[in-house]
């Protein structure tokens, strides 16, 4: 994430790698992102469903990560032709993957759930 | 994070869990939190180190995460008088432990570099 620049000699490839980690890195971590793929991780949804499954999001929310989240290959897009046009979504590979690294992210909540609650009522007090 | 109501029996224990669980993670999943860690994992800084790390991060950007970090128990601040006031930053065991899940991440992106790029290039054409 945070790299010491000059420290040591840089390819062309690994500063564009970095780069662009940095750049998806940004993009995915926002709470919308990772919580439609942990609803997609269930199978592949409708809009609406999506919309159902990810509490409080609106629709232009929804719309927006859905694109950028179908730009990085994270998600699949498929519409089949009918009236209204059905629209489903399913992770790619990477974005099962990804899953798992956000899976990691909630066991650590998990695990931290006491020293977190601790830490608040000490700020809060 | 997505969690069907109903299936299953949920006592107060699992509920209060999920919901705090939930809380945290739309706190820290956020592009600022997870660079302010990514650069305290280098060790203890200051307040103007950091901003110096974390490249774009504005002085308010880098104080709203700082006090969040600090009520979740991510880090520990620490004052010393001095003229002007010495604040440093340091990563607790938990915060440590969340560098571990950003790692995952990071891992991730490097891994799916390839895919990633393709997925573009085939939505932005």
């Amino acid at each position: 994430m945070v790299t010491k620049r000059g420290d040591l000699p840089h390819d062309a490839d690994l500063l564009r790698a970095d780069s662009l980690a940095r750049e998806i890195f940004s993009d995915v971590a926002n709470k919308w992102a990772l919580l439609i793929i942990g609803a997609l991780d269930q199978g592949t949804l409708r809009f609406g469903e999506l919309r159902n499954e990810v509490e409080g999001i609106s629709h232009k929310m929804l719309t927006q990560n859905l694109r950028m989240m179908e730009r990085n290959g994270l998600i699949e897009r498929k519409v089949y032709p009918a009236v209204p046009p059905r629209v489903e979504y399913t992770l790619t590979e990477s974005g099962q993957a990804l899953r798992a690294t956000v899976d990691g992210m909630c066991d650590w909540t998990q695990r931290y759930l006491g020293h977190i609650e601790a830490a608040r009522r000490s700020f809060d007090g």
